[in-house]
């Protein structure tokens, strides 16, 4: 296994002078664009790894299956399902979707960014600074890493730079979807955006949504076996951005990407998988990233299809 | 003449009683639906009016015209068609129009909320207060009349459910189209929404317009007469939402309706013309003030087509 | 005048090499891109004429106009304005034009190429062989040139290529806008853009458009004052495709054009203008054209605005 | 599992009086709403069934898969993938989905009209006729049924009312994606659409799918493992129409339904299920049926994700 994933770094990390990296804040632009790591959890409790799967990086998008995680956790099935959607929209994931001035749930979905918004008011807590905090701990508690935390000089940059989302957050207020301050809420998603990790960290959290909430060691329930089949269900559909028809076929089981570089995959029964890459595709996926886990797919027979 | 306006306010009195006043603030929702007033100033000094032409309302989207106007007296018109098109867009005043991910001013007109926030950056001031004092000097100018006021209840109550104009300044941010703080933009567009007007305010603005920008009874230049003729064309293409080709059809001459119900209608080289009833039709067009000036456009043959 | 129109020949003709002609067809591609031709018709009696005001052309969307006309007079306002609207789409010309699957009237208006399919069924006839005859003659009749025909060549070629054409009919069809047989309707629709024209035809037509229906000279009523009102607005809204809103802003009066070069313009009580040059924006109206009717309006102050 | 199915078809019954069945042709109107079958075909050979499973009704969109797997088997994957897309479009089955005037591969999917048209030009055939006929074969044999045909008056209805369908061919036809005579391949596509099948016949197909190609009892193989996970992906993302990521999350595996009433569903490595109910839901989901598979997949764990 060892062996396999060193082949497929060497085999893929010429696709990492493919794509570009995301430019948008100085922070994202500043990552050399020829790293690639992996990291594969398996059920068994075996791990491997193997390339740049020491190097950090913000979650981005990759945080969107956790908000809707803790959303489920807090809020339940009932008021996520209500709230937020779970078509694909058939647009970029930072796109206005709306039809004849209406805007509802069923527009949107948890991986895109209208949709990851909107459920940061489902999670509880007395302030939005508590709500992240409460979003972070279950991040570290799931990555198994304590010293988990928000790269701040990302933090500030995509606040100040992000506004398309505080326009999605204000048409989110105006059709009354949501109702508290959209700084205060963004302020929370800006900074789940920016927690660092490495693909070590993405595999462990994959690797408990791949065992349906219980932890593949040490057999603790963390969450539902029902909110992990609703995540990775979700992830199947809509988690690779407008590649995710594509990535169904090509590869084939759950995953979510983020403008970050990073991909995180779960494999149903079997194990979590993170990778890192930071040039991406016109969609925003990791090129490389999706080529080895394409590799990995194909050698171990993973597609759930 | 009077008789004329007589005739018609009764003959479309029974008009009040179709659509519904705007309820989107409380202020706009307890007015009296049943008003009619309407107002002409002719291009020889004579004036005529019938009905509810005392009654004041606030201008709402009929302000677009000045905003327009002064962003073209302040920075000339090829900063003002460089930032804003022309073209109907075939859809709301307040739609969410672009697309590809590409906002330009090639989607959006000065006479929808997006293309109307925009040009307020191009109105001069060392402030946004001090950019809309200058706005209400040019309407209390242009109206012949030094009481023109905020209707501060009303700037309140549009301040705080704008959140729908909040979206559409970010996504304007997010595209590079302006870059001043969003709220202080906002706050001057509220406030030239809310400024407080009756039938006579408008039709004598109206009346400069039609007059090409020289003041009939005195003679006097308030403005070049390409910049009316720019305003006039695009009232003419864009003044009645998505009820404009509509009213080109049956009424016949540039005009911008609010959703407060009022009219103002230019018809070039003859008269200015301020109609006010606060029904309106699906398009938010004042379903009375059109239907007297379809009457009046038929009675006096003053379609322009 | 005759000076004047001579002048702006040679002062528009550089404008002849930007824009590209049309290409779809073959025919139209083959016509020598510099060619520049004005002719005006005044109702006083007189014409002038300069350039290439001999050279023939297909009329092309020159022809909505005309297909609106007849429509009107042999199925009257009502029907025809409740099969097809009037606002305009901000979309172009062939776009398929509908919302949440429904396609209606509203999405539509007759100078797209939807609207003019759709309101050929309200042309009256035996056939559409029948139909076509009765628009050619009223053309002709307009025109006052007995000899116009069809290019067939072009007509062929716009028959063999007409895909989109089709797509929209079908989709009319699927819609319960239109009952007759798809190609009937195409064929009359495809043989009336392929009218074969000059300038001065199109500027004889116009100004009947100009005088309300009488014909200038003969002072013999043509057809109801309204309905030139009803074809002049809408050449005043939606005559320039995409860009109409830019037209009414720097020429200022009802015009319509087509893609094989010409426009036909409407000046009210004044005077009818036809152009050709066959260069075309990416709107696909006259580069040329344009700008010599731009220069002719601001020379002689026809804006209507 | 026999007692099982009984158990489901008995508590899902009353689902058979929501929803509404198809009535755009008289042939699907006039089935009666509550019916419900199930069939399951188990890659162990063994067959379960209950309720309503002898009824037959027409493919309708249930054949896509099967226009999608000639079209692999006989032009192979990289021309099926140049044609037509993989992602979800966001839109009804039988929208038009282009943007900015140009329609691409990217814009459908083989689960939506225009995609499956599309594909149908690639299935190889000196003629149509023939195309169609090496499509009934393949239907015949993976479903293990020589006695399989055309409804021949539901082909009729379709034929004469899919204007729909025609509207999208010629847009096809418009942007050089197929270049067939649009009437031929349309009568391949109505025909295929009204291939008249019941539960066991659904079960049968979905069952190879389901082990990859290979006949599980008598292990040959009938197409290659990449088609079947091709088709697989493909269903688990887009084949429930709008309701894919609503189906993933509640029911968990590939599947696709018809406007007819069926529903083919495949459990990768396991089964394949062929459910009947004819009321649909707005997407034009079988309501009974889904909420039938639904259970069935809780109590037997079926879910992929």
């Amino acid at each position: 296994m060892k062996t396999l994933l060193e082949r497929i770094i060497a085999d893929c990390k010429h696709y990492t002078s493919q794509g570009h990296v995301a430019t948008y804040i100085p922070e994202l632009a500043n990552v050399s664009p020829d790293k690639l790591g992996i990291y594969v959890s398996m059920n068994n409790g075996n791990e491997y790894s193997a390339g740049d799967c020491e190097s950090s990086f913000t979650m981005q998008s990759v945080v969107k299956p956790l908000i809707l995680l803790l959303a489920l956790m807090d809020s339940g099935i009932d008021a996520v399902r209500d709230l937020v959607g779970v078509e694909a929209t058939g647009k970029p994931f930072d796109a206005f979707n709306y039809s004849d001035q209406a805007l509802t749930g069923a527009h949107i979905n948890p991986m895109i960014n209208t949709g990851a918004i909107a459920l940061c008011t489902l999670i509880h807590g007395t302030s939005y600074h508590d709500r992240f905090s409460r979003l972070m701990e279950l991040t570290r508690k799931l990555a198994d890493n304590q010293n988990l935390d928000v790269d701040y000089s990302v933090y500030q940059s995509e606040k100040m730079t992000g506004n398309k989302n505080r326009a999605l957050a204000y048409m989110l207020t105006a059709y009354g979807m949501i109702t508290d301050p959209v700084e205060e809420i963004l302020d929370c998603y800006f900074k789940a955006c920016s927690i660092s990790v490495n693909c070590k960290d993405l595999a462990n959290i994959a690797h408990i949504f791949a065992n349906h909430g219980i932890h593949p060691i040490t057999g603790e329930r963390q969450f539902p076996a029902e909110y992990a089949k609703y995540v990775n269900a979700t992830l199947a559909t809509c988690g690779m951005y407008d590649g995710s028809g594509e990535f169904a076929l090509t590869v084939g089981f759950p995953a979510k990407s983020g403008v970050g570089g990073g991909i995180m995959a779960v494999i149903p029964h079997k194990m979590g998988i993170g990778v890192f890459a930071p040039a991406l595709d016109k969609h925003g996926n990791s090129v490389a990233g999706v080529q080895a886990l394409a590799m990995l797919s194909h050698e171990l027979e993973l597609s759930i299809y």
